[in-house]
């Protein structure tokens, strides 16, 4: 395919209306599309340069955008290219967030050394997933130095993004100590760096204190093979004045070279591309059954005896995994 | 099955023991405890008393302990039975928040009329909808007028029990009005009640404040048709003086009253009914698929490529999905 080929050659040369076209491309479940997006991925993905890319989430109220803002003007402003992706299935009736994320982060979005993509509007969380980890590539193969995947929630978007990263930062806001309990110990334990933001004016004492709450909560944790010593870390960070930036930036870097030094950089990108092989086959199937015409009659009239109420959602379910062995 | 119709018999008669065995027996995914536990709910089902199903969303921070356990005791204050299941798909490693959930809500846990059931340590957002649906309908036929249908996050768990509620229940924190935007439409969307929590002390002003926000927020949304005029609303509570508790009750019953008035509690329960039927039917189908020797073997040797690095995820997707069809 002569524009496929175009395509990859146009994002490699760093033209970022050809990213974004690709983006798009990847982003559409057309069958054309995904036959091309296939190709064009294949292509792009020998000797692709590796970015760091970093997982981040945080829940509305912690200052992500502003964090984001900040930090990506940080790293350009030392030379560094930066990609941000969005990642947000939760939109699942009208898509987005109120604002747009661009309009969100004004400053950076002007940046030519920053490239900054919003959430597409769609509801699956399977094909975000796709769409999400395809985009990484794209931007790496574009030369990224750095792909920022940004997450809200402390749900299964969470997880989703820090099976694509290979650091994992979760955005905190000060709180008083008897909040400590909230966070779940499955996000604690996915998180590389914590950063209490907001460390600014009348907040700051609470984030110190926030920050040394989490730092205790931490040791709790079983130590990981993945991590040197002195990881996972919490540590206070402001979006408003610059505080600790620079540093969230060399803890990252610490992580990453200590890891590729140790084998286990590679070892978790292996073992993220199985998880979502598998994941890409289930989510195919499902697309295959619903497409099968015997079957969904079936399913129709047991979905009015579910209505009637004549039957269970599960025993009729049940009923249904029957007729098809 | 005699075993199953003495459950039946005890769960009727309000026997909590008997109810805590049964969400046992639900939560299990052994072969015959789930025939078991269909043929218990097929029994339970047939004329069971309808409760008022609650689901309530918060994000780590924002209170929600401390809520449930007032308004909890607000509800039984007033003579009430008051079941409280909480939903957490995000603890996908060690299972769990770090303190459990009873100890987190002391007095609603020791109240004759109260029935608190923590989240079973398991990471599958399926297994946990099938589970908490079932021990829902569990609750009803043991005679509670109020289920509490609890959940974290503004991720996929917040559709997954508005999928399962009658009234859908945000709680939020105080806060600045720049933070408006981080809400997501889609559960803007799904919400019937917002709730400010913390309205008391210091908090105050801003707890007025962020209500007023969220007020002219939900005047930006469509109007859907199973709302009475002044709902969506949102208001102030304080689950520590009890602000706004009762008022907030009046809300949830109004809203109830009307829907049922109006044919939407029914259309309600029936389009969720089929919903759940749709997706039981796709655990189901994944399940089989995953326990195919010829596939399995398949599976496995197109994730050593990918491993390898030689394919990339969704190439061997499209590759295993050929081989099947």
């Amino acid at each position: 395919m002569k524009h496929i080929e175009d395509m990859a050659a146009q994002i490699r040369a760093g033209d970022r209306r050809a990213l974004a076209r690709a983006i798009t491309l990847v982003e559409s479940a057309r069958e054309d599309h995904r036959t091309q997006a296939l190709a064009l991925i294949d292509t792009l993905r020998v000797s692709a340069p590796q970015a760091l890319r970093i997982g981040l989430s945080g829940t509305p109220g912690v200052g992500k955008s502003t964090f984001i803002e900040g930090f990506g003007l940080h790293l350009t402003g030392q030379g560094l290219r930066v990609a941000v992706l969005a990642v947000d299935p939760s939109s699942t009736r009208s898509g987005g967030s109120i604002l747009g994320d661009k309009t969100r982060m004004d400053l950076l979005s002007r940046d030519p050394n920053a490239f900054i993509r919003p959430s597409p509007s769609q509801s699956h969380l399977g094909g975000v997933a796709r769409r999400t980890r395809e985009a990484v590539t794209l931007c790496e193969a574009a030369g990224f130095d750095v792909v920022l995947i940004e997450t809200v929630g402390v749900g299964q978007s969470e997880t989703m993004v820090a099976e694509m990263s290979d650091i994992f930062v979760l955005l905190l806001a000060p709180a008083g100590g008897d909040e400590l309990q909230g966070v779940k110990r499955g996000i604690m334990e996915i998180a590389d760096l914590i950063l209490v933001n907001k460390a600014d004016g009348d907040l700051k004492p609470a984030a110190i204190r926030t920050q040394a709450d989490y730092t205790g909560a931490l040791r709790l944790l079983r130590k990981r093979a993945q991590d040197p010593k002195g990881f996972p870390k919490a540590r206070i960070v402001s979006a408003l004045t610059g505080l600790g930036l620079e540093e969230a930036w060399q803890d990252m870097q610490t992580l990453s070279d200590w890891r590729k030094e140790h084998g286990h950089w590679d070892a978790r990108r292996k073992a993220q591309s199985v998880h979502w092989f598998e994941q890409a086959v289930r989510t195919g199937l499902l697309a295959r059954i619903s497409a099968d015409k015997q079957a969904s009659a079936a399913m129709q009239a047991l979905a009015q005896d579910v209505a009637d109420g004549t039957l269970s959602p599960d025993r009729a379910a049940a009923k249904m995994l029957d007729s098809l062995s």
